[in-house]
């Protein structure tokens, strides 16, 4: 009795296994086992992509009892949507071509910041949480809530998806090809726009030790400003009791966190708790399972 | 078998009666019967303001099958919080008073938001809608979110105060004595900085109809802008199916939604169904009727 997990990245494709036990090896306390991982090979297209990674499934595992499987974008009515990087996977009815591998198994997919959040309120820093809000601070800006002990996925699946939030110019904004939110504070806008500064590359929490730079500080400023400004404002409208933050961009957590819990504090009338995820890597992909373990036990 | 409703306001107390039936005749179709109405006296202070609202009670019904309350501020842990506007409101152990007038019959007290979001869901423009955006542009600014068809009070009770979101100076917040978007665009503050530039007193609505003048253009320019990125940022947040605005700045509803439901339409991946709400006056009255009347049911 096993389930598969299944992350769909943009860079790489991860594959893993467990026992199909409440109590499974999963637990953020384990490293992962029986685990594969692909390039996602992005501009080679969905079709090739799917393939691959039925293909590392079927040397991972017979017929799993329930899958579950994180991909960028979201989930809408059965189709993938908001996800220009792999040409095809906008669109694609991932949901029926899983099922169609995996016959009888329910197959589960969601997004991989909701993903990141199941495995936060199942192993992680949302565990008990009722009324939560889940930020991946990668090289994308996502987020998701979480309402009565369960991610929210929204009436179109993008819930959360607080990269699109408006900034000052509203003109900049998804119509016009923009996620403003994204675009000035992401790991990958800053250091898009570091290695133009510095002509070299750094990553986005490196940069944070290079912030007596004015010109470095003047990229992370806004971009930090930006971020507190998002939570809070999220706080305000849904009153969490909690807020847990993960992705790559927590490397620099000791400078991001007080930052955002300071304005919290101040800003929002019942200020919720402020946590560090407590998986960095693989969030996704342990969310993946976890999506399976929910799957295996309500059929 | 008759229910109660108490809508504690700013400068009225109102209470109805209706009958404990499902199909009760305070339908919004229907004017509310068994009314009475009683001015707030804010400065006079909370305790005679309770003392004259259940003697009013008294005088409409004997014993309440149920009693649903609509009140500023908000309800956190049985008592009021967020309402300095009359003396001892804040902090108040208002449900607690309630129950000991009632005796056995349930007693439900929420927030005038939330209570007009039930009013909505129960007989208006939220009926049927399971992930919705309630918004009341009144005197003040308030909101409220209904997840699986009923509204969400949050961690505090503070869910959907959206009076308190931050603008583009973060010092001005909750902290320094600030309701940011409500000190820009509520009502009351359109209609007090008008009263300065024009030398008379309009309403916010009829604001609207001096558009032609530019300073009045000055004035609700900004404060329409805000209130549209407000809105779809809270879309992106929680991609809900519908949002529904009432209050009394909806007199103005043909200039201000159109303004609303073009940003969200452009700023939001999956942009909701933006509507009006069906009860401008007497929604949280109505809403502490339809409280009544679901707590009649329940137990």
């Amino acid at each position: 009795m096993t389930v598969l997990g299944i992350d769909f990245g943009g860079t790489k494709v991860a594959l893993a296994t467990a026992p199909a036990t409440e109590s499974s090896t999963v637990d953020g306390g384990s490293a992962l086992r029986d685990t594969v991982r692909l390039p996602t090979l992005a501009a080679a297209g969905a079709a090739q992509l799917v393939e691959r990674a039925l293909a590392a499934a079927r040397t991972l595992t017979g017929r799993p009892t329930a899958v579950g499987v994180s991909t960028f974008g979201v989930v809408s009515q059965g189709r993938i949507r908001l996800a220009p990087n792999v040409p095809g996977w906008d669109g694609l009815e991932l949901p029926r071509l899983l099922r169609e591998e995996f016959g009888q198994a329910p197959v589960v997919v969601h997004n991989d910041v909701n993903a990141a959040a199941t495995a936060e309120l199942r192993w992680g820093a949302l565990r008990g949480v009722d009324l939560g809000v889940y930020l991946n601070l990668g090289t994308g800006i996502g987020g998701a809530l979480i309402v009565g002990g369960r991610v929210l996925t929204g009436a179109h699946g993008a819930a959360g998806e607080i990269g699109y939030l408006l900034g000052p110019d509203p003109t900049r904004c998804f119509a016009t090809g923009h996620a403003p939110l994204e675009e000035l504070a992401s790991g990958g806008a800053l250091t898009a726009r570091s290695a133009r500064l510095l002509r070299r590359d750094v990553t986005a929490s490196q940069l944070f030790d290079l912030a007596d730079d004015p010109d470095i500080a003047a990229l992370l400023d806004p971009a930090v400003d930006a971020l507190a400004a998002a939570v809070a404002n999220l706080c305000i409208a849904v009153d969490p009791q909690r807020v847990v933050i993960g992705g790559g961009m927590m490397a620099a957590a000791r400078h991001l966190l007080p930052r955002i819990a300071a304005l919290a504090a101040r800003a929002v009338p019942f200020p919720p708790e402020i946590r560090a995820a407590r998986f960095v890597h693989d969030a996704p992909l342990r969310g993946a399972l976890a999506l399976a373990l929910d799957a295996a036990v309500t059929g």
